[in-house]
């Protein structure tokens, strides 16, 4: 059987996703709502269309429709860097001495260099079908920036990124790469918001966070007629975009009956794992098959293993609608010595909802060891991964480890979702044995949880 | 016919070529003996193999063999990241709003960012296979001492890598990545050799040409038991590797009825241009289909377009066999203002000949008209090219310009070597309009041409 199936498993063109999945659809218990940070109340379709695109927004709200049709123009996109490949990881098995059967789904094939673009796609459509005339945001690692560059650049559209400082600083190419597409970069926290402002005046030494580049985002679209703000994780809007990942993992491992037992992926705000996992989770919320789903956290940020689930801020800033999630605090702010992306405080409300009920299970590793299966990956499988997909790679070595005490011929499919080409800085840190793990105390998360908002 | 043929072609993995073609068995006048520079005598198999591994030696002098078996742990490495597909631009084409079609091989979809892979793992195999403890190298944009570092990874080979200095400033993270995978990098030209310390004194200020690193490598090899030195370019053993690109590319056109009127590959020291070209060469050679062949050169480092055809050193320290090329002569080093790739004073010796007998045809595009292909290529097919490989982009799109002019619906291919993720530090310097055309006086070119050897 296994002989038949080759080292890298392309889709036809035809076999392509042509509806996005919508897990929510299949959920008895659904996520909490998100609330209006003014009145505590369920955002309603107008209010929410204040900061997202109006189609963008429906799709937020959207807890019935299971299946979502795929405009044609974001198709034609997809075109261009999908289908992604399922690969076999046979050089990795193999020098595991593994029983194990291991599959990654590699989403690193595009300019963006991670599976990003998937969801930059479809809200630059949407923007633009809507009239307007540019997009805001912020990117951490530099994934989503790029990809939205990239997808604004094709739709014609301004786009006005914010980019965490140390991210900026450690990734000069980055910011190149966003501006060959034609975006503007900006290092936050900046002077050009007042929310930039009021940060750097209390942390002028700040390296920066998501949470506050997402308020500076924010605030540049609401203050700006034409524009809006998009995001590229934590939103449920993001995840059905992303699962497309999923559709074409569960098309390609259908096509040549690869039952996977255990699914795993990076989770930061929980894109990539939601959007890989969905169309399995479907399945197993159906009765229709079982799986294992593992959500792999950097230690130094660590929503879903030691945060609590709580209506919290998606932003420093206070401005977002308000969400029920794993969190950590929206005031935490990971540690310097934290290299890679997956620095979020907290965790999408549909992955957060699904590890509630113990449909998921979540495990934190650290960056040193991250970086070593990296590394172990890079000159085995012979693609250099990004420091985001690491985390999943360390995990799938970990459960084939497992699989080689045991004796189990378990099937493992993970994420890779980048590649980590821009990440050389960390590399670097590492290769010259400089890199730190860092696990902040209980009492640094009970600071920032402490500040959660009261909701009742 | 057109709507059957997918936005991107990858061959099955049965249909990948088995062998190498070597086009000098197909080509009636052969390229010129390569000669011992201590007597002015063809090489034979003996003294050339004190400089490569004995098996590279015999393929290099191979003038008579059309198909070489690919060995099958070769085959086993290039399935990690080959079939490299042959992507149609349609996109491209309807911006341009041209009747031609157009199509490329894209060879970037690797780590090492380029096709320089398909030869490193082939000159790694065998160094490994005769016992060889390491190998030393030369790299100039990078490309080829990143897939050196990957090979010889793979085959747990050290790796010495002189980068000329220039590039080594330029792209801190390339030498990270080569670390990554376990490569020794020295910035060229070093303390570390002799030739290197003579062009110090010298040239203190000196930017490092390709010709000095390699010369640096070659010294590196000899001087020390079990260690060979491999290049990526210019040889005739690495077209023959090369020829898998143009294999593939070929087996592609003909599954779908692609019938390619122009071929057009960038050309340095010609490993991609030649191994591009070479199949359908030997089509052209034997009277069974015809194409256009094009060149293109920087236009300030052009051996075809400006050079003369004869006898040189292949390093500026005179210790590679004498070859017979095209050449701006050895002592030749492009503007330090010259970005990319492609600074090598010669050219590999079957292209030179092929040149020479009228069957390829070479233009020359100057550095800021090729970033300006590469910018409106990345935004408009998605992909952030090589620099090397936008020289090719921008003949492309000339050709595809003409059509439309004529009305003729020809059918283009080139070849995109690779990406420009490490290459931001040039986008840069074009984003910021600081990036200046150089294009040498005729007295530069002849200042180093007059030193060529003397042969008679």
């Amino acid at each position: 059987m296994s002989k038949n199936i080759p080292y890298k498993i392309y889709l036809k063109e035809d076999e392509l996703p042509k509806q996005w999945y919508n897990v929510r659809a299949d959920m008895q218990k659904k996520p909490a709502p998100i609330l209006n940070p003014k009145n505590g109340k369920p955002m309603t379709l107008d209010e929410l269309s204040v900061v997202f695109c109006r189609e963008l927004a429906a799709q937020e709200l959207n807890e019935t429709d299971p299946y979502i049709d795929i405009p044609g123009e974001i198709i034609d996109f997809y075109r261009m860097y999908r289908p992604a490949p399922l690969v076999r990881a046979y050089y990795l098995e193999k020098a595991l001495g593994t029983p194990a059967k291991i599959y990654y789904k590699f989403e690193g094939n595009n300019t963006s260099g991670s599976h990003k673009l998937n969801s930059a796609i479809a809200q630059a459509y949407y923007a633009k079908k809507q009239g307007l005339k540019g997009v805001t945001t912020e990117t951490g690692a530099g994934q989503w920036g790029t990809a939205l560059s990239m997808a604004c650049s094709y739709f014609d559209l301004d786009c006005k990124v914010y980019m965490v400082k140390c991210s900026y600083e450690q990734k000069p190419f980055r910011r190149e790469v966003m501006r060959t597409y034609g975006a503007n970069v900006t290092p936050s926290p900046s002077n050009t918001t007042e929310i930039g402002r009021k940060i750097l005046s209390e942390y002028p030494d700040t390296n920066g966070s998501l949470g506050c580049a997402i308020s500076e985002a924010v605030e540049a679209a609401v203050g700006h007629e034409g524009y809006r703000y998009v995001l590229g994780s934590v939103l449920s809007q993001v995840l059905l975009h992303q699962s497309v990942i999923g559709l074409e993992a569960m098309a390609a491992c259908d096509k040549y009956e690869i039952k996977p037992d255990i699914i795993i992926g990076c989770a930061g705000g929980g894109s990539n794992l939601g959007g890989l996992i969905s169309p399995f989770m479907g399945r197993k919320l159906k009765g229709e098959a079982d799986y294992r789903f593992i959500a792999v956290e950097p230690a130094s940020c660590t929503s879903l293993t030691r945060g609590t689930y709580a209506y919290d801020y998606c932003d420093t800033g206070m401005i977002c609608p308000l969400q029920k999630m794993y969190t950590l605090g929206s005031s935490f702010m990971p540690s310097a010595s934290h290299a890679g992306g997956l620095r979020y405080h907290g965790m999408s409300a549909v992955v957060s909802e699904l590890y509630d009920q113990g449909l998921i299970e979540a495990v934190s590793v650290e960056q040193t060891s991250v970086f070593e299966a990296a590394t172990r990956f890079a000159r085995i499988e012979g693609t250099l991964p990004a420091p985001e997909s690491s985390h999943a790679i360390k995990a799938a070595i970990d459960e084939a480890l497992k699989c080689k005490e045991t004796g189990e011929e378990k099937t493992i499919l993970f994420g890779l979702t980048g590649t980590g080409y821009f990440d050389m800085y960390a590399y670097q840190q590492y290769n010259d044995g400089t890199m730190s793990d860092y696990i902040p105390t209980d009492e640094e998360i009970m600071k920032s949880i402490d500040k959660l908002p009261e909701i009742k």
